[in-house]
């Protein structure tokens, strides 16, 4: 069977086709600047590739693109070879622990968590509604970056805030990049060959976030309400004195829109400095530039205390995870985040550490009492499954 | 020779005087209700006690009582008798990071720090002032609760915020309850017989904070810019996603000082269970008030959290010290905050914990690698000896 899976953006649409009879990929592609001028949809597959720069008004003048491309590249020659779209949905709430099948009730559901995903959820809904109306025959699953992160229980997950803003406003923890967290758990426990692991898994990536893993199941994790809380990353600063807010905004004249985009797109390592590209970052340090020399410390720092505070929670651990752009590819940031950790039983094999990684890799040191891996994420190919398995399950 | 520690307040003075030949603490006062109607001041000494009812307009007339209830009480003969006064300051920012002898440059230096603390250091400076011209003879020292976070490496001070947030506006870690960590953790390398400890000190009150201490020094603590950051305090939220003000102020109609005022005063034990006292949240989570026990929770997980944190940065720990109001008398909080910290070092000795604190007390078991301990803390003395050292120094 084959699943189209779809990441639907404000402004762009990143797809995926699976052979799920083999978890293989057959194709993947984007239709990027939606509603822009230089719009464009572009598809690989088998080593091939078809770009087609063309005026692309909404989202579905770009799924008709990505239905075109798909079948100019072969991959499949209907849509109705389909056999189930999964969608990438950001924001599940409390109402969605699991995957769901798309109907009308779902949708509004979704709908109503527009408030705490205002830039994501509208735009995986526009995808939803599209392909519901070209496909109709073919059933869609949502699948939530939050319902991994479901089993937090309340102790972790709420704020101590007054207690109407969980009863009226559904504030508190959600957590998100669940879809990649609990595809490396999965990975490592089928590597490590135990069941219901107790984890650290860190995806770092533009975007960053670690998840304590007791059990199999997710305990905690640094996202929060939103994507904010937590890592340093790119752009985004993560954890802070809530209070700064205060004293910027009196000492600066600034709103509350200011201190958004100050604390979403200006902060993290760009703020620090100036640049938000971990090889860029890595390269100005060792030519000496002492901001971004700052930079790497602090991201490692951050993380490290994060380990620090999961260990405890989590007790006796069986791995820690790197994932992500930053965790699969940066040889120097997985040396800094490990440094000095023997205490808690992490000791990383330089050796082992220093090399490219294309798939599962151990690199920590045979006496190190938590093993130390390198799992490459799929995010995709595990909506797939999810999908696959969502439909399997109701069928049966 | 007596020297006297004054904690000035916006509407309140706190004194305490010693004799520092036996550094023992000879009266104890507060003069109240400044700039109110019902104001008053009390003095005790010696299982005596002192009050007057009356109009106390301003700092002036309140410490004009102050030295006459401590003429009254026969503490001391005259003001000459003291050899120093050494007053609490919040605020020392990166300018002090040890006691500084009070002089006109000094008093400059804390007035530019009245944006980082504009309820305490304003307050302290009237102290400051009534109490030199009053008494221009006796030496005055300020004690600062940030000096002992002096130490914090940068990449543990810095936010991952546009960097002339530090630059421009002096955001940073400055961290407080200095004089308290510094003083339990004095007690703890006496006690211990370890000369340049490392530990983890829990200050735990109504507002409360840590500290990791690494060869003596302090390399992180809770609290950040203000004293918001952190832990759940009675009253304050500690650690939350930044965005969660966006998401209440788009939602609610909140502005800055509405959210402030949520943060700092709505919030904490207070915001999740309605009191922020905590012996009485103790019997509501006894008698099965499910938000009392939720707050009990998420106050010790956040502390589990952190001791966590700092033990992976701090590495082989020699102990961790409770203090504060609750730190040492909730027998319950140190069982909570030492559960299922076995596997990093930490085992509560249940019989030694069951018991009213006095004094410094080992409460861990023998097996325990790392020693749990609570000692009293006493800030005023930690002042009183700093002065004293200063001028002790400044004579030689």
């Amino acid at each position: 069977m084959k699943i189209l899976v779809l990441n639907a953006g404000s402004s762009s649409i990143k797809f995926q086709l699976f052979e799920m009879n083999e978890n293989r990929s057959l194709a993947t592609g984007i239709i990027e600047q939606i509603g822009e001028h230089d719009s464009s949809g572009k598809i690989e597959y088998d080593g091939n590739i078809i770009e087609k720069k063309e005026q692309i008004k909404n989202h579905n003048s770009g799924l008709m693109l990505m239905n075109m491309l798909l079948i100019e590249s072969f991959t499949i020659k209907s849509l109705d070879e389909l056999g189930a779209i999964g969608h990438r949905v950001v924001h599940g709430g409390e109402k969605f622990t699991k995957p769901a099948k798309i109907d009308e009730e779902v949708i509004k559901e979704i709908e109503q968590l527009i408030p705490l995903a205002p830039l994501h959820n509208p735009a995986h809904l526009d995808g939803i509604k599209v392909t519901m109306e070209q496909s109709p025959q073919v059933p869609q699953v949502a699948v939530f970056d939050t319902a991994f992160h479901a089993t937090i229980p309340s102790y972790a997950y709420m704020y101590a805030l007054p207690y109407e803003a969980y009863e009226k406003d559904r504030v508190r923890k959600y957590g998100f990049h669940g879809t990649s967290h609990f595809y490396v758990k999965k990975e490592a426990e089928k590597y490590l060959k135990v069941e219901n692991i107790n984890a650290i898994t860190l995806h770092l990536g533009n975007g960053a976030s670690m998840a304590a893993i007791k059990n199999g199941k997710c305990v905690d994790t640094t996202m929060g309400l939103t994507p904010l809380e937590g890592l340093i990353m790119g752009t985004r600063s993560g954890d802070i004195d809530p209070a700064i807010l205060f004293y910027l905004a009196r000492k600066n004249g600034l709103d509350i829109d200011n201190l958004d985009n100050m604390l979403n797109k200006q902060s993290g390592l760009k703020g620090i400095c100036g640049s938000n590209d971990m090889r860029e970052i890595e390269k100005m340090a060792k030519k000496g530039d002492k901001k971004a020399q700052l930079s790497l410390e602090m991201f490692a720092y951050r993380i490290k205390k994060y380990i620090g505070s999961y260990s405890a929670i989590v007790g006796k651990l069986d791995c820690i995870i790197f994932t992500g752009g930053i965790g699969e590819n940066s040889i120097d940031t997985r040396v800094r985040c490990c440094a000095d950790l023997e205490n808690l039983g992490i000791e990383l094999d330089l050796v082992k550490n220093n090399q490219k990684i294309k798939e599962i890799l151990d690199i920590s040191l045979k006496e190190s009492k938590i093993k130390v891996l390198v799992i490459p994420t799929n995010e995709e190919l595990e909506i797939a499954i999810q999908t696959n398995l969502l439909l399997e399950t109701k069928i049966a």
